[in-house]
């Protein structure tokens, strides 16, 4: 597996991902995907060695993806769900994370509520010198980078199954659709599918796209979204046809239905008519368009549920899938450094 | 192990039990057993499997005896514990089965307040032509299978040690006590003592009798459960005494406390007067009688303390341990199919 | 390893402890301290064991190291907390222990916010006649065994890394500061220090001192905590400096923050003012003084946090490590016997 490219100690954000990052996950989730279609789907990889799931904010999906993973490459895995009570103060945080550090933790897969927190543990693990890796499993409105590389893997093994790589992304057309404005799953594959030489189309209601965003935006034009990402790859729209005409692939987003009572959004139903995909706006898209979305589902507000469950368009099930090899894949990269 | 009789890929209800799957249950974990007495009590018959514990209601007890089983068979465990709060829908329960299921779980078993949760998971599986098993660990009011197999298990190895099987129970008398309504264990039990030719009497006060069973219902005498129990072999009653006379087993169920709340009970004392099982009243039954709980046992409301402690009547322990035998049993037989 | 001269079944309590045994946890503990030193930290020791956490009370970091030690000896680990609500009958707790029992369980890891609930557990396994161990993880204000055995080990190492035992202690003064009153901690701790010949000086406010404690207690003197303790060996102070004059060793306790409303302490400002442990009170101690603290800690308020940081006084990391290895020596010294 092609460790020999691999330097990075932590996975925080996909801000500075290089294509040879991208596609050492990509290849290595493709050998863990061919591991888990075997009858054995466990090996000895991370023998001995501690993950620690360190769920500040609870997620029962991602954590028992992670925890998967772990234990198909031979981990033992703690699990720690955070009493939110006791976790008021900052300093606390990274006590915690150096308590699992002192018991002989190697990989800590970090979740919070509020941004920043992995990069503030993988700062202090660095300061102190120790060989610990900090894996970002989502935090705050910040990033998820699990989550939008478990995306590009699943549409580029789509695309040539034997070898994902992210070129095969250049000059596609990718709609991102939904709560944008809250959602780290969006920031993270900004990044990845910018640095591919996709096309991105966001698509979201104006109180729903950031504030960021919004002074680069001039409807129905390109704008750039921030000096890296070069122009021309990154479009804003209000509405969500010209997301979806001749996209490739669609991503739709989970919408938090706490928004509606925030008074972001008129109702579900408004919501669903404007931004939700059905079978019938597909008919924008090109012929063999695919739609994705993290999980879990609002069945009939982002996507319509026979569409959600139509294998010739939805990727939904094969997104899960992925997870967990390319957490593996994750894992083992930053991990088996640690030999 | 007698792999070769089975069939069946789900285990959702003794309803259509055959006797040839009942021995087979009891011949496996009778090997089971046995395994479980030597020094290193694993086998690597599930390694590289996965078992999902997705408990929609939550139970302790149950669930660790399905993960000690799935442990020891060497399968890798999920746990699930739904925040009631986000499984308000049924579609969500059949999304998060599926996530579960494109996470690459082997099995799935299944405990939901709703009776009929975990076949509606199987139908949709089978619907999807995956190869998941699904295995019911209570839903509502319905069934609990593995505890009415358990409860089999405990008494025909205690008849037979060697070679438990179902035509021992044959014209034994078997007593059901308490609040048979809202027991999914008392269901489960009917199916398989009914098929073993045992004969069955049901004691309850008359409002936590089934109101489908009133209608067969007359005092004091037989009365036909449905088509498929024969005559003379399913007996109701509104008082205790005559299922306590010369029976061979009593089998407790747990009151919920919170039938009394309902008004459906006028006292734990008097519940415990009348139907509570003391030394005194089992004079009236066989006198190498035998006494089963389901647990968790209420102390003296359904059986008195020091009855439940006397180890020549209860078989209260010996029924949590033949739990993980029966549980292994049911994993293996649905699991090694998927070979 | 040391099993020769180990005949102790449970561990409840240090009250009884023989300077054998204490050197008998040390030199396991190292051993396995060096296992886990190794790239493949896990040792086959308990292979097929079960070791079952019941956390009566809901400790994250107690469990974690548990855990994490049963691994490491490659036992199979079942987790139980509680919910409280099901848990008000003292005889519940023993059923539900036995449950655990009649499932297979090897040894029982117990915390309970009573005290005394690890020992009616362990004293109803051996009315029964079983061979399950029983670790007091923690009991109300009575003991926390293991943590004064880390304590113990971290001490020890220091002095002399290769071989830790009980008599490096012997004339050392050791310092225990804080809410001794409410302290299970500072109990063990008590036992096993003045076990291993050191001067123990307990330095709290009044209001959080033991009543036992106060009729021995004439300020700024000695006094003599009870028969089997010798005089000369176990001092009490109101104040903090004569408790630090010349220490070897500051143990600090953990605050819980609720004293504060319950109107035994003025403020957490005033309390660090007078008790809190700073570099400048330090001074007052030997000069290569160490600092511990079981965590987790309030900082600013025990201790101040530049301290708490600093490696060249804190052993607060190094006492979480310990406790992995001196928890798997406890798992392997009562464990090892049921072979």
């Amino acid at each position: 597996m092609p460790t020999a490219t691999w330097n990075r100690h932590h996975i925080l954000s996909l801000a500075d991902f290089s294509a040879v990052e991208y596609d050492a996950v990509l290849q290595t989730a493709a050998s863990f995907q061919e591991v888990l279609s075997r009858r054995t789907k466990k090996v000895p990889t991370l023998q001995g060695q501690v993950v620690a799931n360190l769920f500040f904010e609870s997620s029962t999906r991602t954590r028992s993806s992670f925890e998967l993973a772990a234990k198909r490459l031979s981990a033992d895995t703690l699990n720690f769900a955070a009493a939110t009570s006791s976790m008021t103060k900052g300093e606390t945080i990274l006590d915690t994370a150096k308590t699992y550090l002192a018991m002989g933790t190697d990989i800590m897969v970090i979740r919070h509520r509020e941004a920043g927190v992995p990069n503030a543990i993988a700062q202090e693990m660095d300061r102190l010198g120790v060989r610990v890796c900090v894996l970002n499993a989502g935090d705050g409105q910040h990033e998820h980078p699990s989550q939008a590389l478990l995306d590009l893997f699943t549409i580029c093994t789509l695309i040539d199954p034997t070898r994902p790589r992210i070129e095969l992304l250049k000059g596609k057309k990718i709609a991102i659709v939904g709560d944008i404005l809250h959602s780290r799953v969006a920031r993270s594959n900004i990044w990845s599918l910018t640095a591919s030489g996709a096309e991105v189309h966001l698509a979201a209601p104006p109180t729903l796209l950031p504030k960021l965003f919004a002074e680069y935006f001039s409807e129905e034009t390109a704008g750039e979204f921030q000096p890296s990402i070069p122009k021309r790859q990154l479009f804003l729209h209000w509405q969500l046809e010209p997301a979806l005409r001749d996209a490739d692939f669609v991503m739709t987003l989970r919408l938090q239905k706490e928004r509606m009572t925030a008074h972001l959004l008129p109702s579900l139903r408004e919501y669903h008519q404007l931004f939700g995909i059905t079978r019938a706006k597909l008919q924008l898209c090109k012929p063999n368009v695919k739609v994705l979305h993290p999980g879990p589902v609002n069945r009939g507000v982002e996507i319509s549920s026979d569409l959600m469950d139509d294998p010739e368009f939805s990727l939904i099930q094969a997104q899960v899938t992925s997870g967990v090899a390319v957490r593996m894949a994750l894992l083992y990269l930053i991990g088996s450094g640690k030999v």
